[in-house]
């Protein structure tokens, strides 16, 4: 049995898994903690990988390699992380810093492109042309074309989240003004829930005054029947709509697959983008499937396993 | 020698030429008055076969394919139109229609890729890994991957015009609000124009009193010192430079090439289109060069006479 290690870095969490034969045997996630510096996201990041190799029974010997899905541009030959607005990371030589602390060969790819490899890979049917929109607390586009990734010329493509939703709008964390990320992802929800809860909204105030105030909570806030919460989300959904209506326009896809720490949220999600899309697509008269990954949020991690160290 | 005519229908022109060895031998072009309905423009374009092929002075025997391209989304296979808006067509059977009427084996392709397509293969250097962004009644976009252009999953991909620039923005003529093609083709500054012109500026109003209210010549009066003309255009172009940066997020494109009618407007345009793009780019440190097409609004016509008609 060949044992991998597949990591998921994400703006809020690590999540990593020791994996055999495309399973998932031991999930394990710590707080990524990004405003400590890269040098303690790293060195989370090697805890986890000594930890789930000592689950297999037989220390770092045992696992044959670590894959690692990173947000923001990597440049794959050298596994270096060029820029990344959510970790607040800029040319991080991320592979070669992991290869030498656990001495295992080691590949770093984009996080989205992971979760897409990974359900392409192992989520079942339907999976071999599809864009995947990752939702978490960035957002993230992979695109598999034919079975094979697609991973851009020169191997930074794919920053749909930085693409403009409202030109001129919001202040982006990479920058420019307007992107879609800074609409679409967890943390426009969470500010958006934080200023009702200044402003008085009981259940939200609640939420926050518990410290609980996170995509989850507020998702389920909404659900339960509180009108601030569920509006809150509703124009979030909105937004993510929005990106999912561009995708499809420029993509064609043959199918659209939801991925990232949304994934739980399931129907309640997709009922109203797929709504959407039916009014705003350029091609009504054939609008692919949209679906949440077959993986849930696992698909990074599993993703991650199969990415191949290069030498 | 083989002839092959080569047609870039526009939403305002169809441009025609007939073909030998990658060389445009004559050009012919003629209004599309799209307002008058797809049987008068279908009309239109075959006339210009009739007049292209008498040129090679052997009637249409002596011409070996038509090749097409339209806006909107095509189906390669059938070479149906599925939707365009800045034509008013919905399924409209071109190839077939354009075949019966000509005896031609006939092609149709986007016309974003047709430009692509004959940069790729007749406009220079560094053209085989590309974005190509036409502007010019509307707004389209041909990618060139490994030197074969990327049609998109299903055919229909690349309506990168329809994507959002604005969200909930104007009114688009493809349904949706907000489009990038509201703003960054040539009816928007047409609109800015026509408004300043009634609002009383001189120079604009002479203009439009000329009838002469398009796209050159507001750029004429722009180059020279117009300050209200020249703030129209600057705000336009700002939005084609948005386009330009979603691009180079999304795609990471080796070279980023800018077609359709605004290529005459060289320098004016790209200046400050590679100004924003080193603002604004998420990889601030590897920006792509930004040029116009080596065959300026040629490049069409070639691509579409190199089409090959399927059988």
């Amino acid at each position: 049995m060949e044992y991998r290690i597949g990591m998921d870095l994400g703006g809020t969490n690590i999540a990593a898994g020791l994996v055999a034969g495309g399973e998932l045997l031991v999930r394990r996630s710590v707080p990524t903690r990004a405003a400590e510096g890269e040098h303690a996201v790293i060195a989370r990041m090697v805890s986890l990988v000594r930890e789930l190799s000592a689950e297999c029974g037989a220390g770092p010997g045992g696992v044959a390699s670590l894959g690692v899905g990173t947000p923001g541009a990597v440049e794959p030959d050298s596994g270096r992380v060029l820029f990344c607005n959510n970790l607040g990371w800029r040319d991080v030589a991320l592979r070669e810093r992991l290869g030498e602390a656990t001495g295992l060969p080691v590949a770093v790819g984009n996080d989205a492109d992971c979760a897409a490899l990974g359900e392409a890979l192992f989520g079942g049917e339907r999976r071999s042309d599809m864009a995947l929109l990752t939702i978490g607390t960035g957002v993230g586009l992979g695109v598999v074309r034919d079975g094979t990734l697609v991973t851009g010329m020169r191997g930074a493509a794919g920053e749909f989240g930085h693409t403009t939703l409202i030109a001129g709008g919001e202040l982006c964390s990479c920058g420019r003004r307007g992107c879609l990320e800074r609409y679409a992802a967890f943390p426009a929800l969470i500010r958006a829930a934080q200023r009702a809860a200044d402003g008085g909204d009981i259940p939200l105030a609640r939420l926050r005054d518990e410290g609980c105030l996170n995509g989850r909570e507020i998702f389920a806030l909404a659900r339960g029947g509180s009108e601030r919460a569920a509006a809150l989300v509703s124009s979030f959904i909105g937004h993510i709509g929005d990106g999912v209506v561009n995708l499809v326009n420029l993509l064609d896809p043959g199918c659209v697959v939801i991925g990232g720490g949304i994934a739980p949220e399931g129907e309640y999600v997709l009922a109203p983008i797929r709504e959407k899309l039916s009014r705003e697509a350029y091609l009504g008269q054939r609008l692919p499937p949209v679906v949440m990954a077959a993986l849930g949020g696992d698909a990074g991690i599993l993703g991650a396993a199969a990415l191949t160290p290069r030498q």
